[in-house]
């Protein structure tokens, strides 16, 4: 049976861009999903950048207004991989134009937002998902089924952090990711949202949270607006650092459990640490991101003496996505991720199944940022549903 | 030159005892500190038992009273290694007496409690130390020379845990460790003290904080009172457990560094996890008790391509209290904390010099955990100033 | 500048078929290497197999008879992914045809073969390497840099190991890859021989060792020839197994180091332990192919109390291939160790440079594999040159 | 029941005098063994230093010349920690005068001295063990028990490595540990037969091997005789290194595993590296003495999906020996590998039980010794059997 088309319109071309671009490429070799991805349109408001976008990532056309994007009847599929100030207005246009939506994470730069792109694909009875694409990894899905099924029992304790180190150069530039207007928040919305959706993803919904948000760098060289990990700075003129640099938060779980949060971008030797641990009556996990194919799993019924954390390579056919890439013992990498969330989000598009982390799950994420950003600012326990 | 005597009287006789006992006997084979430590006599109101312990430590006599053990002249330090409930009472006396104090943490059970001892400490002009014996792990005496030194830069971030996991049975009885009468609080004064010593050692001094404490099993089987690790239930009552199983906090440093701490006795699989980890402008360090000869790493200056965290087995001359003991490589284990703090407190008697942690030291610990405790009923932020 | 289109025609079709394909597919992506492949044709015997793998893979045409792709016109670059027995043949008609060549690793079954298939290279002036694409890591490329660049000095030792565990189970079948007529050795061609080249790649030539094999089982139940990690058994017969499942040997080096080698399929545990070990006179470095990104460096002028193995992550701009992939601290997996090596094959095709590793690198490995074999048998030393 | 008195008469007062007073003197508050370790007398050449020696260890008196102290009638036990030049005749003096013995590693410079100790030990009826302390870790100890159990089934391979780097600067000058007629052997016998050991006991006897040996420094300055890690050189003269820096060797054992085995002093980065792996058709085990509290257990029949080596911390009541120091989680070192050989030793003497190893084992240690220095010699395999 011949596989569906699904006809890709992708808005923005940065890091994001590169990474969700390859996943389109890659996903047919690995998964028969029924689905294949044609990467037919991609926009941005730089001819020439988005021109050569195209060509490097392989999209058919290009334009230089997202508004035309979306409005073409040869797009399926709207992917936003924008800066977060301009995932609303986008996500929306694109829900009424009848497009499924990819959107990467934090869905919006406020709960309202959040709320109205919710309702938005819910009215237009289209698909969409967040890109917490890391919730996609084997080891985290296995870790999932290992909860799901009771095998840790009720669960005591989430530990996770965020930690990176790019921005700790005092001369590093004020690039767009360190900019209110742009960006919502800081570490908060770029990585803390990250382990907010692997806690809830894992363990539950948090319902209510003490936060403190910190700017240890508050004024930097300004530089290129969109440059990344290597932009470069202009030599002559600060300006003020107006998101967090660090945010760190103590929540509770509507099941019962302590939640303990860190994201932070001044953890110098963390280039990209993103690492959580659930500690159960009956067991325990520990992931992180930089050794992403291991799963540390300790089971408390194993027998006395030999007792102890497991590390389990989670590229076995028992693993969640594995059996679609190599033998065991040979790993994957970053890149996959996407692959595995976009092969699931497209199955549910010919199937018409749920698909999670959908904009209700964006929204969710987006109140328990908020409530950090309230609490941070207060001083006081925030509980996330009357954010 | 001959070593100067001091005759220790110890009062309590369980796991400290124990403990500290093996220390005493140990300490002068691998240091030549001026003095050798006598154990004279050890005090308990159970005869039988305190009989026993002395027959197993060492000592060369016994009190039923501990009263009377402080008053007598052959005694030159006393050893509190009694519950907390204790401490006070025991402390000052003991100061009154003229005696030097060795004394159990959590110092007291109240900032009062321990203002009081502080007080007696000082007035009486003897020397007090408070046995917070994982500083003195080389591993992080070495930590904290590289911080001193300004080789890790100013301090962005404190991160520390103590996990442990041996009262996840809910059968596991109402031993004096779980009830606040005896020990004033749970998991907070019993390992969240040492994490509180370990950052205040590391960083500095902790202004304000936010926390949450959490009780999970409220109620449990009567038991050995007295009972450790494989405490025996009764099997026909239970009590309220009226202390907290896990407690959590969010921590301003003064020197501007933010702090996320975290102790439980829930954590399964971690039967002595106490880990901390200090990230700095130049660079980083990691420890974790149950690999303690480890000391990981980071520095920011390394050169580009070659930046990693360091496995250092601090085995090595240069890493303190190691040259006492065997060539590098050959590790040393929990016990040899003790050693290290007793000779140096034994030097800082015969040498009259000042001694860390003190009793001022011990009450600073007593207010953050007092902090924490209001902070968690009130859900508010507290200065521990104010407690 | 248009790329460059390399026709490749690939023969065989099975695990390394699908990691030979998904990295001509994904190469262009990552790698500006002015060459486009283009996967024209791929041949097997079975029709339906072939057709099916063409269309799974992408490739535009099949052949049955791998003779009539070697002699299209549109082929430029002839892939070998067939069992090693097949090798020899099909590469030297590639050759006479004018192909450029890739062929899977051992390259031959003998000696002679190997000889005469880098003979005939030399002869038809084509290009050609041999898919140890383990060299192709990141981390190993780096560890080369270090290595050459004195930053170790003179090495003393070199410690492979690959541990696998695949073929434990009695009950697993007689494979191809257990049958000496097609595969020439067990545990020691198909594993062994990638420890060789890292070791060779890192250190230098091997002149002399002394070896031995193994075989634990010596008879299995006969099944599916072609099958890999789960082929089935046929219940009724069984068969010799006449390869080695283990293979050990001592080795020197041309500039003075001692080699320890071993390479075995009964190491319950280890699904893919490809580990090795470099100790020089300042400095080692280890790897561990389960945790392929990371690196371990130990540096001996690193101040003393501060020495350790650092753990690097190797996915920042100064290792080799990262660059092209993703910011640092996203890691890379399996397939791109094949995409880094393509990426070479073809640079070195336009720029007409050399490429390593070459078939006369195959041929050093066959012979280094060849005096192991002799080795076991005669039990004594032999002369690698001498082979 | 009092104790029973063994009194101690050591001949030899360096490293591991130091090593073994410290357990005689620290074991009896840890092990209840029905004896009392008496520390009687000190034998050294040295008049100053033995003198010295004995106040520092704690040994009540002293002799200059060994006869006398070994045919002291107040000395029960003779504890030889001489170069290993003078085991034989002190041992074979000790057992005539009809003492227990113990002895360090390696028993003996030739087979034939060794047979004659082990002859002269069972001709007298005393008591006899040799330091191999690691095999008194309670990791090693407990993967004895699984291995003995058939928790591993049967065994396929033994992998063991004991790496240093202690002399690899070249201006380390000629200490005895580096001249044969004085030490036998350079790293072979000093840390080569710990790893025979070890592999001995956990598996079993080696049957035939063959091995190479390297001499990487060839000359060195002479110096302190007597000196150990941080001995000084002398400046004007050097002398030619006779024994191996490095040696390596593969075996066969009776029971049908393959051994693989490097002893080396000469792998920067590993000041103790001494590690062994065994593989079984049902499981696995590693350890390494750097980390020596934490076992790596890999059992395949854990379920599919859950299988990985785990990491168990050798601490809790089912571990050999733990019970008698702290709570789980409470790490021991170096030291507490003799405090745990003596015990055994003294319940041994009391219960006039067996107690390995004893000098037959140290002959067959021996023998695996000789046999690598003979195949390394004649570049042939050699039988144990036949040395």
């Amino acid at each position: 049976m011949a596989a569906r088309e699904l006809r890709i319109g992708m808005v923005g071309y940065k890091f994001m861009g590169k990474a969700h671009s390859h996943a389109y490429r890659d996903l047919p070799f690995f998964f028969n999903t029924g689905v294949t991805p044609v990467m037919t349109a991609i926009a941005g408001r730089d001819e020439a950048g988005v021109r050569a976008a195209a060509e490097q990532f392989g999209f058919a056309s290009y334009e230089t207004d997202w508004r035309r994007l979306v409005e073409r009847d040869d797009i399926d599929v709207v992917d936003i991989v924008t800066p977060n100030n301009t995932h609303a207005e986008i996500a929306i246009a694109a829900a009424k134009a009848g497009k499924h939506i990819i959107c990467e994470k934090p869905l919006a730069l406020t709960v309202d937002q959040a709320k109205q792109m919710r309702d938005a694909v819910n009215e237009a009875g289209v698909r969409a998902i967040v890109c917490h694409n890391y919730r996609f990894s084997p080891a985290i899905q296995y870790a999932k089924q290992l909860i799901s099924s009771g095998k840790l029992g009720r669960i005591y304790h989430v530990r996770a952090q965020y930690l990176q180190d790019w921005i700790m150069d005092p001369e590093f530039p004020l690039v767009w990711r360190l900019r209110k207007e742009v960006t919502g928040s800081g570490a908060l919305g770029d990585i803390g949202a990250h382990i907010i959706d692997l806690a809830r993803f894992l363990v539950g919904e948090i319902t209510d949270l003490t936060a403190t948000m910190e700017t240890f760098i508050k004024e930097r060289p300004l530089g290129e607006m969109s440059g990344g990990l290597n932009a470069k700075k202009d030599a002559t003129a600060t300006g003020i650092v107006d998101v967090d640099d660090a945010a760190a938060w103590l929540a509770h779980f509507d099941q019962g459990a302590l939640g303990v949060f860190e994201a932070t971008r001044f953890a110098a030797g963390n280039r990209n640490g993103n690492r959580i641990e659930v500690n159960g009556e009956k067991g325990s996990i520990c992931w992180d991101l930089e050794n992403m194919n291991n799963l540390q799993v300790y089971l408390a019924d194993d027998a006395p003496g030999l007792q102890g954390f497991r590390t389990i390579n989670c590229t076995e056919e028992q693993h969640p996505f594995a059996g679609a890439y190599w033998p065991a013992g040979h790993i994957i990498g970053y890149e996959h991720t996407f692959i595995n969330l976009f092969a699931t989000f497209f199955q549910s598009i010919v199937g018409e199944t749920e698909c999670k982390p959908d904009f209700e799950d964006g929204l969710r994420n987006e109140r328990v940022l908020e409530a950090i950003a309230q609490s941070s600012e207060r001083g006081q326990w925030v509980k996330v549903s009357q954010v």
